[in-house]
């Protein structure tokens, strides 16, 4: 976004957008990047996932990953939406490819914001670092089974500004969004438009680097940013920018 | 049990028994032993742990074995027992272990059948062979991610006769009930009397020998039993004479 | 049941009893009941209702009349029960009528126990005491809205020497259990038993004379006795002795 652009400035292309979070988050790790798009003319949609977020108090060990792909594709049905641009940030990629399977006449265009992509038949905990998958059930093993404690910002080298903010946002994850193996039609093949973008600076092996690599290799509009894990947070203007990038695309 | 005291006899000191089922079932499994002791005047509960059996309607993710361990309690404190013989068979031994350590007084002695025997801090699926975990976290992310499905009777080496019952009643079991890492302040370890009894016939490796042979170490009363893993379908009379054996005892 | 017989005899004929509990109870309160059928041969199953008694800590707004009827008709599959003598006290009144309206071919004998007897599309409120179901919603009202607070046992003429016991062990029950009116299909109507058994010392209008009054017009077997609500626990061997007539009749 240029200065002469300025927030008032209306895109030319009006344009729907649907961000979901990442595991120990919510709608609030969105707020700026939803700022910047509707500040451009767009329709944006942070829905926050059953369990997480303003919705934790509702967390039981019953939500799983088809309670998430519910929870996106009745924000579709009731407010409407077609023409949709559907992003999804880390565990939220496997949402939004389950949601593209149910509706993907309603998506213009997928976007993996350092996200997991999975194959017919995969968990997320199939396609994790197998140290990060057996880390994770370890620590839900310590406080009921059912949940995963969240990792702290470090672990997703968040920069130093928002640390403290997403440590004390943070919410336990349901352990079932990361057993449960997603089940894909194939239908989710017709959306043609594909964003990755990845965060190259993590204090750990990367479990997103094979994902943005396939990506490049598969064609998509592929970007690797010099950031953490959390791309919304650090860079919030490219982020956004790369999202509006789908519009006119 | 002597063919001349027969089934109407009474004990010469009736006493209390709770008898906890293990994964996959129910208190269905415990009849005939249950009857055995009954008619020995002995006083008999068969609690099916939620989710399970008659409770399967009542299955959801948000169980585990914390739900579980308060299942039994609840039967201690509104059926108000005292000078109990808790056993437990199979998973059973991670809730009586449980129900010991939180109501260490109200326990005459504790009796695991083929059972897993945690200490402080484990969950069933530390304790149980890698391959085993592996198998069931990857069976429950085919059907949602939240339950485990029930292997077949032949797994367990159910005889013949029963294998076909043991498959029809067989229920899903909740994950948490295997991940979740048990508490333990020690205070089971008061009880003084303890029993295992163990089902050496298994068409795979036993994850029960190991505490079989750490229950003979520890010099407890030990029993192994030539049949499958379900003692109480496989040898009723056996298993009903060795709980017995524990209140004279 | 006459000093001569005792309790160590067997019943001539050996039977099967499910007998469910009320509002506010749980299965504890059938135990003087279900010990004296056992000492005389009989199997018995006193399942709790869920969200009652030991399955309190399972207590939630989601619980209904549906709930409960499933509780029951899960004990008839899981335990293979047929030719059953079926009793309900109180509330257990609208339970076995939904269960044998389910599973008639299962069901011996209906026995109610100072019970209502719904007829198809009512439920409980439709037809208490108009002002008890007013001070039901009221008292749920002030507790979240989900489940009413039990009345003390003297609202109930509980025996001086078991009311204190009474008031310990009652738990909250689900408001849906009194307001979802019941199905039937008239299938129920094959069961060609019943037994009525009416506590007639109430301190307060009773709402169950209606029902005994119709009873004895129907020409069921029908008992009034000197007692109050809680015919099992004010009068355990007269119950048991009435159950048992079902069985030879």
């Amino acid at each position: 976004m240029t200065a002469s652009e300025g927030l008032t400035m209306q895109s030319k292309t009006p344009a729907t957008f649907v961000l979901v979070h990442g595991a120990w988050s919510g709608g609030w790790c969105y707020a700026r990047v939803a700022h910047l798009l509707r500040s451009r003319g767009h329709t944006v949609f942070t829905p926050t996932l059953s369990g997480q977020g303003e919705r934790a108090h509702l967390l039981s060990g019953a939500i799983n990953l088809t309670t998430h792909i519910a929870d996106v594709l009745g924000v579709f049905h009731y407010e409407r939406l077609s023409d949709v641009v559907l992003a999804g940030h880390s565990y939220g990629g496997m949402v939004i490819t389950g949601v593209a399977d149910r509706a993907p006449d309603k998506i213009k265009a997928l976007a993996y914001l350092d996200a997991f992509v999975p194959q017919d038949g995969q968990s997320l905990f199939d396609i994790n670092i197998p140290a990060n998958t057996q880390r994770f059930v370890q620590a839900a093993g310590t406080v009921g089974g059912l949940a995963v404690p969240a990792p702290p910002a470090a672990y997703f080298g968040v920069n130093a500004a928002d640390a403290a903010t997403v440590d004390a946002l943070a919410t336990p994850f349901p352990l079932g969004c990361f057993t449960e193996k997603l089940k894909l039609s194939g239908a989710y093949c017709s959306v043609k438009q594909h964003l990755y973008v990845h965060g190259t600076v993590l204090p750990r092996e990367s479990p997103f680097r094979p994902f943005y690599e396939r990506a490049v290799a598969a064609g998509w509009s592929t970007h690797a940013l010099s950031c953490g894990h959390h791309v919304m947070l650090d860079q919030p203007e490219k982020t956004a920018e790369l999202l509006e990038s789908l519009v006119s695309a």
